[in-house]
């Protein structure tokens, strides 16, 4: 009948086939609270277990993650608004660490970071093609695959620099700059797939407005809009808009988050540049206050979802993980590899803390994976593979990274 | 071709064929990136020119939320994204409230409560039998019309309340503790429509299932809970379970509104008792002062999406502008005549403000007219005659509870 729970999580109600009509909520917003209060419970768990054990937070979130994703126990359905959570998850924490910089200290490392892009882009799609040759898969497959090794996730770095503290350095910052290198980089090389994939063809014109569009976008935000923030540092002031700049704040962070994905870019770069913008007002200090409530509930949703999306049934097969093992291997060794080199000239230390760095593939790697599945050029095996992969490398760079940061003596939250 | 934008708000891009792969989103995410952006940017607009004329800030959230809307201009797609966030909006505001309330205090008001919500909710259910009776409707739809008219939403003139700084009063009280006893009525005769409108009849034990549930959910939280609360005032403590107590109150705010809206009450019940249960622990300020982002965040979201709900299209004929305008006038008329009996008790004073604050149907109507519709019930036109009265009534209330409650001597935020 109409009315019943299409799934109840409370045992008692399991069976029972109540007739309820939900009074202020349809069922579906109903069974999406619970969705959302049994991710945000898990993630919560994992994350101050891990702390206990003194491991970082985000790989108890992402492993809390796979445990109530569908791959273990099933407790959750992956819909639209937990996906939405997930991405206002990575959008705050970008803009978090966009307040937390100034764009002048990137323009000191920017030389650095756009050989850290290109080279650490370029050789982890080179040993891409080479796996692809050496499969045997036609050249779509192959292009895809390569693209899926070359972008990092920064989202799991730059919560994993917060959390030690480390956000101001030198390393930090290259990795920052680099990130948006590696996404134009990244969508540019998608770009080129996707047309393959679709039409069996690349239009150069097109692919040529994408990437003008792109670099338009980071140019006129990280200049004009630092500009006009420098000029008027009133820009969101309190009585003028609002009762608080945090609205406003938000907003900017909304809007050029959106134009950002609709270009094509990730969402994340532009709410890097508005907390880049915002970092430049006078209200940085009260946005940061009140943002942080937002920060601390949002990108648990982020982390956790990273891991409910690992089908582990898939990769339960010899040749299956196999697959996994060599894939990861690759995506961390010639990622490191092609950092390490583009960062050297900041110094030896620099150049490794760069090279964990960029390692995470997090949530870059699974949508890849999931464009591929879904142009039908992946199959389901190597779909769960590049997912495997993703996760593989987001769970082990977080915990290299924050032992070798706590090396170079950053000790904590205040270090 | 697959990798198009759906949709393009950036008329920039209108019409622009772009072959572009979001990277780190799909491309649903970032439209509903771009909708989010668009109802909070009306909302806060709405907002602010409405609080500079001297006028609830809720009625410009509503009015913005018409604008974008599909009646207007059309600027956002209300899918479930959307309607989660409207649903944690109202989850907050009560969550809010309930931090604010101490449940010895409504049990000092529990006898007005009780009658309030009884005769409050009998009256216009009587009239709304009569309606039907006079428009010669089938059974079905003359109950479902009736129930339509029961149900107050609280959120609305929790809202005004909050605002005006009034929210300790007897009368603010008093329209709490009633809003339960209400939503308890609301969820049994929508229990029977549900019933007669699926299967033709009604079935006494499920119903009888439903209401002790219900009873019995309010009952073990009201009591239990707050007993617990105060007995180990410490229960969010922070060094204990996470860094503060914000993600541990959160968490029991969502996970009582979810086991509160899978038994059939509305889901802002628990959130209610979830923020009186933590007004008792010792975490009280703190989570009061982590929350009110989120508080600033979420509600927007139900308020604007109130208003992007209102079909104006269909609400356009004489006959459907005069049904409109009599069932409002009905709803109006029967719910303060009703409530204001029930509150005599309090003295006239008081009675007069409890009958307004219980006027507004807000998004409650709109939900039975929802279940009206999806069930084949409600025609189009009743639907949106529906929701347009949960409308009228939820625009006209607040600016009538505004100036009582100034001329009663409060005056402002701190009043």
């Amino acid at each position: 009948m109409r009315f019943c729970f299409g799934r109840s999580v409370l045992p008692i109600f399991a069976g029972m086939d109540l007739p309820v009509v939900p009074l202020a909520a349809a069922t579906e917003v109903a069974d999406v609270l619970v969705d959302l209060f049994v991710v945000l419970l898990a993630a919560k768990v994992g994350d101050e277990v891990f702390k206990r054990i003194g491991q970082p937070a985000l790989v108890g979130e992402i492993l809390a993650g796979i445990l109530v994703g569908p791959s273990v126990f099933g407790l959750v359905d992956i819909g639209e608004a937990l996906r939405v959570f997930s991405e206002l998850g990575v959008v705050l924490l970008l803009f978090w660490v966009g307040l937390e910089t100034r764009l002048s200290d990137l323009r000191e490392v920017g030389r650095s970071s756009v050989l850290i892009g290109i080279i650490g882009g370029a050789i982890p799609f080179g040993a891409g093609l080479m796996l692809g040759l050496a499969r045997g898969t036609d050249l779509t497959e192959t292009i895809f695959l390569a693209s899926a090794l070359v972008a990092t996730s920064i989202g799991i770095t730059s919560a994993v620099m917060v959390s030690v503290g480390a956000l101001g350095t030198r390393a930090s910052r290259a990795i920052l700059g680099a990130a948006v290198v590696d996404d134009v980089i990244a969508l540019l090389l998608l770009s080129i797939a996707g047309g393959l994939a679709t039409e069996g063809e690349v239009d150069l014109w097109t692919i040529i407005t994408v990437v003008v569009l792109a670099l338009g976008f980071v140019a006129f935000f990280t200049l004009g809009g630092v500009r006009v923030a420098r000029r008027w540092p009133k820009l969101l002031d309190a009585p003028r808009f609002a009762e608080s700049p945090l609205l406003p704040a938000v907003l900017l962070c909304l809007g050029l988050a959106a134009v950002a994905a609709q270009i094509g870019l990730a969402a994340i770069i532009g709410a890097f540049l508005a907390g880049a913008i915002v970092a430049e007002t006078k209200d940085r200090e009260q946005v940061r206050e009140e943002v942080a409530p937002l920060y601390a509930f949002f990108p648990p949703f982020f982390f956790a979802l990273i891991g409910a999306q690992v089908d582990l049934e898939t990769l339960a097969s010899l040749s299956a993980l196999g697959l996994l093992l060599l894939v990861t291997a690759i995506a961390f060794i010639t990622k490191f590899a092609g950092a390490w080199l583009g960062a050297l000239g900041l110094g030896r230390r620099d150049a490794i803390t760069v090279g964990i760095g960029m390692i995470p593939r997090g949530e870059v790697g699974i949508v890849v994976a999931s464009l591929g599945l879904t142009t039908g050029v992946f199959s389901e095996k190597l779909f769960a593979v590049i997912v495997g992969m993703s996760i593989l490398t987001t769970l082990v760079a977080p915990t290299l990274l924050r032992h070798r940061l706590e090396g170079l003596g950053h000790g904590g939250r205040n270090g």
